[in-house]
């Protein structure tokens, strides 16, 4: 049995729009013929994927009416049923309509505001039919390109208020649903706001109803800026606040490339499961794997296939990595904790004693800068397991 | 008079180790001689600084005797009241001795961490000696290359750690003294914890204290990684949390520059004093002018003083730029709050009616989408005040 | 009279596909109406423009027959007439049709080559027939995302192959036509061969023909890369090889944001005019100045034409500038060649007595090392006079 | 027998100045002693290395008197013989000493290019007495931060007088050596003349003797601007210039981080280890291969060592990961050229018949375009080659 196919147990999940992007770019046309949801359901799950997420207008298209709403949705729930498949998040499209061309929760113009707050709600009643558990908000235009025309604080005040309102409709509907915020850096406007997961997570922190709110980072949006992926999550995953995550590739500096996951920086790829997955002794994550990437526009529809096989398998390959490196012996004793019985007391919990205590002692500074930490032999060892020779 | 020359008004400061840069650096020796610190209090006194800040090895030498450090401050202080000059802001030196070579709170060694508690009482005191109001944390060589080496999550805790037993400190001692943490992205280290100011401000968020602690931000490190500056100095300000900022210029994606205020993205740098002085009717912010900058390395003394009145020079300038941008009665058109009688209401501060009455609403996308927003003006004009033809 | 009016001896130059832009983007839908090939024309007449630019299928739509294509042409020509407009140069698209999704001329099929072959022959045919003297190549999609797909060195034979062959197609067609190559260093491509000026500038000089061809540096392409784009430019010029120029704007380590000219880092900016118009002594550019950009999407259509008028005037109050700059005593003084009348022949035309004086020369290192060079001054200068306020 | 020790036969060369890098850096102290280059040659050859490669005071002190310099060479010559290694490049130091704080051969200052001239001519000597049979030339501080301080194309024309004059002096004294130029963006001045690859080779052509002329790509220096290094590599070979490389490793856009070779961007690294030898088919290089990087700062001495040997160890690694990725029958299958008899002739060597055959052609763009090039299995085949799966 191959020890890196699918399982459930995985919770691998593609979005509609990923595995079913046509391929259109900001300089060509679709390479791919659009595949209806119900199409990409049945493929995704002989790919051996667990679940499938949407936006609102990947399943039902702006401006459909209310009976042809409840037709497709419920094509779209007959399939996920007949192929054991779930739809764990949701998200609103709130950036490829026109009206949303400056922002929607952030737009100056109240009317905008309004019609993102009213295709929102809908948007969250048929996540939740669907099945959904997280509700991902992503800004896709919330920034701008001429920054004089709002106040940036005015804008966070603006995503608050909506922010806040749309946690009080999922308290009100008794739905069992929590909101996962999603940063991008940039593209498709010049400046985004809320740019890192940083910046997101401090954001959160000013909710009304922060305990409902998390992070869904994706590591192209932290790459594009140049940022540490593994340390964002990390720090979402300390707060307790990592609810979603996309998966996907990206080099730094560069438009939002969306690559397979694994395709570039695979020593972060490394480090990232190894942290998700806990193999270095911490908590683990233990929500949805979620591929937010689409196939080169080179590939006809069976190299989209093939893509989504890749991006699963590549994860298994690196779990199994980081597993046998953090059972490896010198791994082990080069990061192993140091403990000091005189000193650990001293490092948290202030008292009186503990500042008089640190004033008195005597450390030679000198000795302990020229120890060696041998961080290089341990970079080795990463790479070395990376490349299967370890 | 010049409208431009520098007042004590201005708040404008300067460290000891910005115009005291001899100007090494990783390919070549020092330039400049070292200048004594009350030389450099003296100098920047005749070029219109309001106040002077420091490290503790800046005025007082790493491994100096209690005589020796009581000699160099009386004498700094007596420099001080004889030129009139304050010092606001006092920080710690934790990166340039060998022993801080992994970090310092953040390292795996407690004795390090021990040393970096006790390193930074003794330079509270020191700073709080000299008046300072403000202390500044800049996690210098916290971060990491071979990332495997630690849990991120494990150096997020021991930054808490330290942070919470300094605010313990601080109240301990009945010190009027806030806290003002400075994020980086990477330099010295190839990746560093809370790379910006998104981050820090959410780590300040899971502080004890957190009340008494702020953000630090920095155009240079903020523009390394290609993030709005403006965006992340609005979102401090809009939490309250804008305690002390640093001001220099910087080209994105490229070594820390610490460039001349005003001399790199003079829209950028336009667009951030008309949001400190509050000229588009936001708050203001009232705290210290603080230029952590250097002059080239092309320069002798001289230059270093050409260079710091240059900065204060271009800050002024730009303050009157958007003084009298926000003036312009074309701006204030284009960027005039749009009130709606009807929708505001609805936008925030939910209730079940107003769920009701937004999905209700019958908005037509389209024709609002049309309307044009006028920013390519906006933004025009941005730049012809800046030019000094509007 | 507005002394930053466009005039036609100012050779401002815009693309059909620039001010024609429907302002769709990778994450939304058009937000203006597609304007007629003669309706643009009429207007960039009106804002003061003196010619306009194309690819082939801006204005002859892919596929269509001899007969349309006649039509077209014609009214096209009639309406450049009317309008006392010009075109200056043409290109191809080479990009948008999916036949090119793994490039043009680079791609590893025989027939795709061939077809890019084919539809260029027939689109120099159009631009000569409009009166184009340049023809410009951008490649497009030629470049990578899985590298491995071909040697790169294959790549770039295949594009001297196409070079060279076009090449002698236009002497054979006697033709009054030179090429000017466009570097770009990714998107819509992860790599782009030949990524900046100074790589297209060597490819050039292998080509059999290298006369004919030289280069069409773009602002925002040389910007992707945080690269000086002045010094780009400057590169070109010193070897005769500025053909053609775009005109825009971008910040460093982003997706291509074609800002209108002068809207980001106006230094570089006031720097690139004051060598393009020679105000600081040197050889001036004396081409068509090409604003290679689109209006932000928050625009409707009269948003467009203020966009197309402030890229004019922004680039003539910048040549203002720039001439004051230059004529400034204290900028004359700082920047004065320095001669020597002993040194200054031995430090070019060797011979062995010149390396014989070399090495026989006492020359005090430090005490050169210790003259300040005022550059803190000269760029302080340089701001004030963008400013306005020197 | 360990298949990834190194041999002499794979010609792997350290600097003096990487392996005897102390650790200084901008923002703190040296953390290791520095080590005397006869030891640093001990210990490189038994690491395994062929040779070792120096700037003229990496041996000799700046202004170190005849008699010191010819003990010095003496005694580093025996050991050189002693070891069995041997000298293959060398180079000067035109950055570290304050005279050089503008640059070197593109000062503005005559005195400063005379003994840039005085002390390279002297260097050569040296070098050539070692052995050294390629001269490199990075432009250390060949650049700007106030950039109107002269026009680029000054600097062009100096650097070009500084290289013919060199070539000459090396002709003019019979010796077997070439001269190899290294480019580089930024740092340690904000930007610097010839800042890649490509415009290093087109300044190259420029040259009187360029034939004994070509390039010294650095793996940091071309990814700090996030160009693809093995692009730029190949355009190099395909030229017939690359003389020499530069091995490390680099996050695109930070500071110069110079890292042990294969620890960032492992794809990359095999990508250019797979030209470097042929496996793929093309001719391979044959010169030495240079590891220009040095230990973390976390490191002792020991750490030194196992940085060195894990750099040659990992390129092995990826020798033979790229050998087998291009014997797999799926890879070959792949990346076959594609052969049209009919179209292939015309794609190169213009006549008039074959412009006529191209125009006549009948393609089917769109049945083209519509088949998959299963680029996406390619680079999954990459990823499992380099993780050791495939």
């Amino acid at each position: 049995m191959d020890p890196f196919a699918p399982t459930p147990e995985d919770r691998f999940t593609f979005g509609l729009w990923t595995v079913g992007n046509p391929g259109r770019d900001p300089f060509g046309e679709p390479v791919r013929p659009v595949l209806k949801p119900v199409e990409i359901v049945r493929k995704l799950s002989e790919c051996g994927a667990w679940g499938v997420n949407l936006h609102d207008n990947d399943l039902v298209p702006f401006g459909a009416s209310a009976v042809e709403r409840d037709r497709i949705v419920a094509e779209f729930k007959a399939t996920l049923e007949d192929c054991g498949m779930v739809v764990p998040m949701a998200t609103t499209n709130l950036f490829s309509h026109p009206i949303f061309k400056d922002g929607a929760f952030t737009s100056n113009d109240p009317r905008v505001r309004a019609f993102a707050l009213q295709k929102t709600i809908v948007a969250i009643d048929l996540g939740v039919e669907l099945g959904a558990k997280t509700y991902v908000f992503w800004g896709g235009r919330e920034g701008t390109e001429a920054d004089a025309c709002r106040d940036p604080r005015t804008a966070i005040v603006r995503m608050r208020d909506a922010m806040n309102f749309l946690c009080e409709y999922v308290k009100d509907q008794r739905y069992d649903l929590v909101f996962a915020l999603e940063a991008k850096p940039n593209e498709p406007r010049s400046d985004m706001y809320f740019p890192t997961t940083g910046h997101m997570l401090h954001f959160i922190s000013t909710l009304a109803r922060s305990e409902m709110v998390g992070v869904n980072p994706e590591v192209a949006h932290e790459n594009m800026a140049g940022l540490s992926f593994v340390h964002a999550v990390a720090q979402a995953m300390e707060a307790g606040k990592l609810f979603h995550i996309d998966l996907n590739a990206q080099k730094i500096g560069r438009y939002d490339q969306d690559l397979r996951f694994g395709s570039e920086d695979l020593k972060q790829a490394f480090l990232l499961v190894r942290l998700l997955e806990g193999t270095a002794g911490g908590a683990p994550y233990r929500g949805p794997l979620h591929f937010d990437s689409h196939a080169y526009r080179t590939e006809d529809q069976d190299g989209v296939w093939e893509f989504a096989r890749g991006s699963m398998r590549t994860y298994k390959i690196l779990k199994a990595r980081a597993a046998e490196f953090d059972a490896n012996p010198e791994v082990r004793a080069l990061i192993a904790e140091r403990r000091d019985a005189k000193l650990d007391p001293l490092l948290s919990g202030y008292t009186p004693d503990k500042a008089k205590a640190l004033r008195a002692l005597n450390l030679d500074a000198s000795a302990i800068a020229r120890e060696g930490l041998r961080w290089e032999r341990l970079d080795q060892l990463t790479i070395e397991h990376l490349l299967g020779v370890a």
